[in-house]
């Protein structure tokens, strides 16, 4: 027996493994536990056994198969999870046999011009893509059914599977006193939340927060501000059954919007009508519909004119919208008072929802001119396998309650009822055993 | 006499006086050069004299009247100037008769939250407006026509006078070893795009920059990415004549759009159809049309991959656009032969052009997730009473070339001329001898 009562493994080292995945064979089609056949990793690739999976609602929109380029089947999807290396193939120095490990779906080669700049997360290689689905190494599968027919890859990773093949760019080695359970939060959901707040965003003590949608992504987020000290942490959900989770995590006011009369939306995008100049119009309308009694009102009053940090986790353009006139600026009816015209502020929006729509950012140019800022964030701005590590041992110190993440559990075998649970908003994440 | 030959002023301190000024009596009427009074400075007040000013487009837009609100008469224009100050109302401790003085548009109370926050450089009460046109004090004026009629004022500094009143908040006291001509450009222009490459782009040594728009504004962003040692700088716009001017000022290269075939709008905006996800519709988008023969394409060869900073200096959204791409990125085709979906980069674009137009930023959200950013700068982030002084010895150490922006010079009663020479894109910078 090897390292945690785990066996070596060496005895399939070199050989295709028969296991059971859990494989999507169409479009919102529950998953099949079948018998596949994993083959050996390649150059530079690794096999893991994984040990736990959750589901995120990447992959609830993955297996709808939303759109076309989507469906590609059979295919092997899942991309939080934590497992033991198997064994590696040709060039894995950094890895070996027994390794805990972390699957990572936006991978870190370490070579390309992008992983060597400071200034960017995403590799050149191995950047989060939901449509490649074979190994760039042969651009081929190392999933196949028993009959031979390959089974495609999803997110770098496919962890809905005893065994899974994956570039070594895609795996992070973690510390092995590293609680494993926990560790299957940090692929996506939790570093991609609490890793906007860290690096995204630098959230500093005594500063306040909004974040607009408190699924788990918007939770980590909350977890990172409480964290680093935020003195106001808002949350704002169209579901007032997140109140009691997000002030589980560190909220420390709580919003509906549907208590504050009107929809915003209908407040900040239908009354935009820029008939002579934008200044002008912008002004105008400031003055009519900037201070309606809605729920960013009330973060302003909560705040002294808006929250240093927001954070949209919703993935709805209206909600973008809130999330960026939600950070600090001066009161509209101040300006009127004093027939002032630029706004002023100092707040920065991190974008984290997936934005499907044909829409284009319902933001007006001159309103970037304010000294609010806007950015998007993947994975938490984290690169994967070198900060990763560092991020393993302060969840190890205590600094960041990951077990509030895990609302269920469930054995391997019950994958399609944790979908369900996730589909019917009664999960977080619901841990699966492997 | 006092400070540098000029009279020490003291005769006039406490009385009204009388002097000429170019005042806009009707918009796009031709300014008239009167006799006017300007009243003593009130509390937290400074009147000066001024000695040099010139003419920037926002006097030019407001000189033409474009919006309703803007067309308050009469008015006296202007916010480009150098001046010493004559006498200071009370409370003013930081000037005194005889100092030279730069105004500022975007003023600096020091005491509201604003001014106190590292985040922002728009103070609650004096930040750029080009609605106000009175005193905060008493919302009244400082001028009036010889019978009594009040003339209004205009961005807080009214500088088309040979003495104007101004509050404290909008007069920076600088070294008065100074070169008096070249410090009327840091009162706008100068400060406005070197500041953007300085304080809001911080441009590093051996970056590569892009400028779209070689106006004064955009030529100071070119001479600030060259103080900090870019590598490369390209300067964009569609008349051929900014060359050589662009490059005795530091671009390295020079592109106009008009050379590249089809214009850059109408590959970049109307061709956006998202009809399946977002994401979908533009990877398939990049694909039909990211990479056609245009000057963005030349860009990114000339920089592998496009540039670190991209500046936008045109006031036009298609320009805007333009800039945004121009940033690092990975090769369309690059991303079509090996399936990658999410491109990658890591530049920065500031926006600098004011926007008068109906349309909102042409930029999709899920643009936002590809590493590039986008803000947009006031007053090159300058905080203008505390920062200013030390640009100013900056500039007198010989860093920044401030010479090659005045164009031309003439006497202060040619100030129509001087209009004329910007209006037909003759003048950098015409200085105006007061």
């Amino acid at each position: 027996m090897g390292i945690n009562g785990f066996s070596t493994l060496s005895e399939t080292t070199g050989k295709v493994i028969t296991c059971k995945a859990a494989v999507a064979r169409g479009p919102g089609q529950p998953l099949v536990m079948e018998e596949i056949r994993v083959d050996t990793p390649q150059k530079m690739e690794v096999r893991i056994k994984i040990l736990f999976t959750s589901i995120c609602h990447t992959d609830l929109s993955a297996w709808q198969g939303e759109n076309e380029a989507q469906q590609v089947y059979p295919r092997i999807l899942g991309h939080e999870a934590v497992g033991v290396v198997e064994s590696v193939g040709e060039g894995v120095v950094d890895m070996k046999e027994g390794d805990h490990v972390v699957p990572i779906f936006n991978g870190e080669c370490g070579d390309c011009a992008y992983c060597k700049s400071q200034k960017t997360n995403l590799c050149d290689k191995f950047r989060v893509n939901p449509f490649k689905s074979v190994m760039l190494n042969d651009g081929k599968c190392r999933f196949s059914t028993k009959e031979g027919e390959p089974i495609f890859h999803f997110l770098n990773t496919s962890t809905f599977s005893e065994y899974t093949v994956l570039d070594s760019a895609c795996v992070v080695k973690i510390d092995s006193k590293a609680p494993l359970k926990n560790m299957t939060l940090l692929s996506c959901g939790v570093s991609t939340g609490l890793g906007a707040a860290w690096n995204t965003a630098n959230v500093q003590a005594g500063s306040t927060v909004a974040v607009f949608g408190l699924g788990a992504v918007g939770l980590a987020v909350v977890e990172g501000a409480r964290a680093r000290g935020a003195s106001k942490i808002i949350g704002v959900d169209l579901n007032d059954n997140k109140q009691v989770k997000g002030q589980a995590m560190g909220i420390t006011h709580f919003l509906n919007p549907k208590d504050f009369g009107i929809p915003v939306h209908e407040v900040c995008l239908s009354t935009i009508t820029y008939q002579s100049t934008c200044i002008l119009s912008l002004f105008l309308w400031s003055l009519s519909h900037g201070n309606q009694d809605h729920e960013l009102r009330k973060i302003k009053e909560m705040t002294q004119g808006g929250v240093d940090y927001s954070f949209e986790c919703a993935g709805n353009l209206d909600v973008l919208r809130d999330a960026f006139l939600s950070t600090h600026d001066e009161d509209a009816c101040t300006m009127a008072r004093e027939s002032k015209m630029i706004t002023s502020g100092w707040g920065l929006t991190v974008v984290l929802g997936v934005h499907p729509t044909p829409r284009m950012l319902p933001l007006h140019p001159m309103e970037l001119f304010d000294g609010r800022r806007i950015v998007a964030s993947v994975f938490g701005d984290f690169k994967g396998k070198t900060q990763l590590p560092h991020f393993v041992r302060e969840c190890m110190q205590g600094g960041v309650k990951l077990e509030e993440f895990i609302s269920h559990e469930l054995p391997f075998s019950k994958i399609n009822e944790a979908f369900q649970l996730l589909i019917d908003g009664k999960s977080l994440r619901c841990l699966l055993h492997l």
